[in-house]
């Protein structure tokens, strides 16, 4: 992918360009220069004021609506993003970043050094989800965009689009924030750091310096394997897989896959390890578990929106353990206490946490009627 | 630890004994010959009716109410067990055997094969719960105990007690069962699977042939957290830890354990791989994974009761999202069904499904009366 600085080329498909930043972090640190891949579908109008920015979620890309360029898959949320869908090229100017940590394009522990010409490995700073979005504000800036329709996205996703709202509150005229949360719980801290233990426990991590050398792919799977649990309901398994075999109904008596859900996870934790990077894993996990929209309001969420003029739809789901509704909930309390505009819901679904990747007809009509709402007013 | 034969020490403290067997194992092999460590507190009375069998969960062990030989901690129900607690020496004689394919001394991968003179490794003979509990009959009729008053479990020592009533009615006179399940579900299976996929993933695993070389550590402790997780609440955690952090507000931004959860999942997984053995890691959650009392009776569970003469009693914890009360209530219906006495509480707690080895002054008093009305009838 070659670096694209041509201002002809800022909108379209896999585009990827250096800016010079710098992205001033919340560790302290500035990092220089920030490569930025993204996509974009539809036009940008003349005024300037269709253009909605997905946020993707922590083993997510850019490719929202176009072929994976790895695994030869769909874009992963064309159920809401495409022609005729909530969220439509027709109408909208639709972009795509792949989160600065990342490792689809963006900077992050993959990428080469200019200073030393090797991979930052474990040199990456660690960062947090207000960089990342300081790093898609840099993007937006390049492309001459000042103000947002709208900033959409689940899960980490959701978080970005908060963070938006709260840091670029002039910026953002919706947000759209689904099975999300404004903090990682302690639960949620445990299940990654499972994950960062499984990956630094595979010797071949060689703290973190496998770039060249076979990766820590065993650690990586267990990691997704964990991960992957946390994503589905306990009545969604027992629903997909129960307690069927593999192998009808002889048990093996051994260690193989005897059921259908270890196989499942088996093949989760090994399609995983094929397009992720596992240093990528560690950074992004560790800036979601240090996501705390109110920590520096004195644990006030409240006052982290007190600037807000976004207009705001919330969505959970009710089998969703990872992000419960009572998150959701808290930030609509916090909305509310900040004078915002604030729709919320809350749908049923069997599928868990990644219900908001899979059909629901119920959330596309919500986001559809409320970017339309926006749209008019 | 010598084997000891005489029969003049079958009771007492850290008793070892090998029993010519053969155990007859659900895959259709028989296993001999079977060395069964266990422990015992109180004496047997004249006619023999005071015996009360406790069984251990997942990686318990036969120091039920006596300090752990490597540990040095107390037993690990002593809240439970011990003089004027509800299972009384001065009262009962108590028994506590260590599960076939654990690690404290009975027979499990660890164990030398006689025929090889090496550890059994992997050739250890995949095990049910019931071959477990056909173990723990061997040993009773070793020591001249033909009706056990009471056996008593929680977690997997539960399965162990629903065991025992299914396959040997006559011999059980009055069950509890603490936070437990007559079968695993798609997710217990799940979090099972992650751990057992941890631990062959460590390069120290060897195929199970790691004896007399460095044991597979880190996968046995990732393993270990991620089960860990699993027997907290999310509330609990909260309450315990929250976001709090290990060095007051400054984070690190960096990979060391900033957050107490993170610090203390560590603790847990390190300090396990000292006193437990990695393959009996992967046999324990196989047996518990193969686990579903009702599977031999077309799925029927109350089938496995029907000769049933026990006295029930099913206590479960309403933050216990392991083994929820949903599980607990499908025995009681089931037991119901085939017209067994049972009593059943769901207890309040924020301590998930670690509730029943806690200070829970309800669960002690239900166990007590429960138990009293028993002996009286």
């Amino acid at each position: 992918m070659a670096l694209l600085m041509q201002e002809d080329t800022r909108f379209g498909l896999d585009r990827k360009i250096r800016l010079l930043g710098p992205v001033r972090l919340d560790s302290g640190a500035e990092f220089v220069p920030v490569d930025i891949a993204y996509e974009t579908y539809g036009a940008l109008n003349a005024d300037k004021s269709n253009a909605i920015l997905i946020c993707h979620a922590l083993t997510g890309d850019q490719y929202v609506a176009s072929t994976h360029p790895m695994t030869g898959k769909d874009g992963w949320w064309t159920r809401m993003v495409g022609p005729g869908k909530p969220i439509d090229p027709a109408r909208h100017c639709i972009i795509s970043i792949n989160v600065m940590g990342s490792c689809m394009g963006s900077s992050g522990p993959a990428s080469i050094d200019p200073t030393t010409g090797a991979a930052y490995a474990m040199g990456f700073p660690v960062i947090t989800i207000p960089d990342m979005v300081r790093a898609q504000a840099l993007l937006l800036d390049h492309l001459g965009i000042e103000t947002l329709e709208a900033v959409v996205g689940g899960s980490m996703g959701g978080m970005q689009a908060l963070s938006w709202a709260a840091l670029y509150p002039e910026r953002v005229k919706s947000a759209v924030v689904i099975a999300s949360t404004a903090r990682h719980s302690a639960q949620n801290i445990a299940f990654h750091e499972v994950g960062r233990q499984a990956i630094m426990a595979d010797p071949r991590w060689n703290n973190g310096a496998y770039y060249g050398h076979e990766a820590p792919s065993s650690g990586l799977a267990v990691a997704r394997m964990a991960a992957h649990i946390t994503y589905l309901s306990e009545a969604g398994l027992t629903e997909k897989f129960g307690r069927r075999l593999q192998n009808r109904d002889a048990k093996s008596f051994g260690f193989d896959a005897d059921f259908q859900v270890e196989s499942y996870l088996r093949y989760q934790g090994l399609s995983f390890v094929d397009r992720f990077d596992a240093n990528s894993y560690l950074y992004i996990t560790r800036a979601m578990d240090y996501f705390d929209l109110a920590e520096p309001h004195d644990g006030v969420l409240a006052k982290a929106f007190a600037r807000t003029k976004t207009r705001f739809c919330l969505i959970s789901f009710d089998s969703d353990w990872l992000y419960p509704t009572a998150e959701s909930r808290r930030i609509v309390h916090a909305l509310n206490a900040a004078g915002a505009a604030v729709s919320f819901v809350e749908l049923s679904s069997p599928f868990g946490h990644d219900a908001f990747l899979l059909e629901a007809p119920e959330m596309n009509r919500i986001v559809d009627g409320f970017l339309r709402a926006g749209e008019q007013s």
